[in-house]
């Protein structure tokens, strides 16, 4: 630790002991900066940073000067420091079970990027160790929790404003953009198109339509234009049938055109008995209203046919509820056995998926 | 024939030996009334109608007063008339094969409303009965041939606007509205929600997708909530991929709300490897800008995001081709190995189908 650090350390001493201290380990997933934010929007300090990329730490620890963070030289300098109590990561998707294990053997709290395992081993040794330690785990389902179009919909399911939910209709296009790292196209490292985009597509489905299991009727995954890297998926889908038999598909894919004003023109179509909600969570395209791009939730119920732009209205509850329940060791934000299962499922739609082209 | 009728039909005889002469039979489907206004719009002439209820009869020909249509008398009244080229229905689905092969046997060509079989029994049939007789067979997919949105669809991607074509995804919400006849709700007639509105879908994606032919990888109905008629599907969906690796899914339902200002909101997803185009070909939600209910498409490519209304601009092709297919033995308006897929696959995913509520 060098002096300026031990300053800006006692400087924020009284803090830390009123609020959540975490420390932020692992930058390869840009989510980590997300999950950064929420939980310094809702209160938490975060008092390490550690990257063993030093470019990357470097970027993360000058973004976030002003809170005082500071660059650790390992993980286990992190996870000696008394101090902390949550490790939020975003590391490649193949290391964050070992992270976890690590982290909360060491006594902490765990926050990790979605998708959480890439193997029902991976699940199980989370499981084991979630019980043996008695720590909380906290999966990033950012595409929900840090949507304000998804806590909207939330809100107007929970009001009964479309009946009862029969089935959640997800596309999840992302953008490839600029040349990715090698994990990015390893199976080994990623798990798969289905686990580590298509993760956040059954988590709402389970969440939206109040189920506790599925099964997978069919998955599908496609190399259909990225022969340089063959083993990669850039397309894959998923049919599903919950416990409560409400249905499910959904599509991820990595083919966002060039000329959309976002990374990704997701959308989420939930069908209840009485009504239908539509979320364009991240783009309104050929929108020229002047509305927030972000944030877009379109219902129709038996009164008639509503639009509302939620961006900067909502909020992202789930951080403060994750922050209350390290403090208080309650489960308010997310059931553990859901974010678990919806882990489950992604894992197996994947090893499941017949390959359709590439 | 009454007095009146041969006077209309011998001040039309020119006019019929130049156009095409057709007959309504079977109004059980109101799409009859869009099979019929494409026929006249491309320049048929129809001779008769018939319905055996009379009510139906007398309100079809009623409204099409000004065209000089007779009421006939029965079914063999129009087969036996010379001058008849085609017979066009929408009688009750069950039922569209048997007056297929009459209409075929008598020598006359036939354009049936969508679904044109309800079992793969039929389905053979007409393919026998084509093959002997020689006569055009044409099914009356509407939600693409009587869509001007899916007919701009279909130039975009010829221009190559979204690259090659990767999958197609469809939601079909209908409306139930008043109560329905008894056919509409008894299985052996009506065929089920995938055959009677989901044969639509896996047209439009074999069209799109240029598939000769797919497999059903899983396919799910339900009667979700619609207990006094339990043998009927209020929902149902298809995952499907093609013989060229394209991928399709869709979802057909009877939960369109009462506040939704038409009587579904179909969409249509078209991915692309370089875009993707959606169509809101009943009804954009929300939309006040004075810009027409039907009609609108969205694509995204390589050079932004576009929108067009195309309501009123592009017209039916369908139906001239159609026409001109009848005289002069030509196959231009829809390739008849297509059209007879398309029926195929929607009964197989019928078969399939898995019930998972209900």
């Amino acid at each position: 630790m060098t002096g300026t650090d031990e300053f800006k350390c006692r400087k924020r001493g009284n803090e830390m002991s009123e609020k959540l201290v975490f420390a932020s380990i692992g930058m390869d997933h840009g989510h980590i900066y997300g999950m950064t934010d929420g939980l310094l929007g809702a209160g938490a300090v975060m008092k390490w940073a550690y990257d063993p990329d030093s470019e990357k730490l470097e970027a993360f620890v000058k973004k976030y000067e002003n809170t005082g963070v500071m660059a650790a030289e390992s993980i286990d300098q992190i996870l000696a420091d008394p101090e902390v109590e949550l490790v939020a990561t975003a590391c490649v998707p193949g290391d964050r079970a070992e992270l976890g294990i690590r982290t909360m053997e060491a006594g902490k709290d765990y926050f990790v990027d979605k998708a959480p395992v890439i193997s029902l081993e991976q699940l199980d040794a989370m499981k084991e160790v979630i019980a043996r330690t008695g720590r909380k785990y906290f999966v990033n389902y950012s595409e929900r929790l840090h949507s304000e179009a998804a806590v909207f919909a939330e809100q107007l399911i929970k009001e009964g404003k479309i009946g009862r939910v029969l089935q959640v209709l997800g596309m999840g296009p992302h953008r490839i953009g600029k040349p990715r790292p090698d994990w990015f196209y390893d199976r080994s490292r990623s798990g798969g198109i289905l686990i580590d985009i298509g993760s956040h597509q059954i988590e709402q489905f389970l969440f939206f339509t109040g189920a506790k299991d599925a099964t997978i009727s069919s998955s599908h995954i496609a190399n259909y234009n990225h022969p340089q890297t063959p083993d990669w998926d850039d397309y894959g889908d998923v049919s599903l049938v919950a416990d409560n038999g409400a249905t499910c598909y959904f599509r991820v894919d990595w083919f966002t055109p060039d000329g959309l004003t976002n990374w990704g023109d997701g959308r989420t179509f939930i069908l209840g008995t009485e009504g239908y909600i539509e979320m364009r969570k991240f783009v309104n395209i050929t929108d020229n209203s002047g509305a927030p791009k972000m944030g877009h939730v379109f219902w129709v119920d038996k009164e008639g046919e509503h639009y509302e732009n939620v961006h900067g209205k909502m909020g992202y509850p789930y951080f403060a509820r994750l922050i209350a329940d390290c403090k208080n060791r309650t489960d308010t934000a997310m059931d553990l056995e859901h974010a678990l299962k919806a882990a489950e499922l992604s894992v197996k739609a994947q090893m499941q998926a017949k390959k359709v082209a590439g």
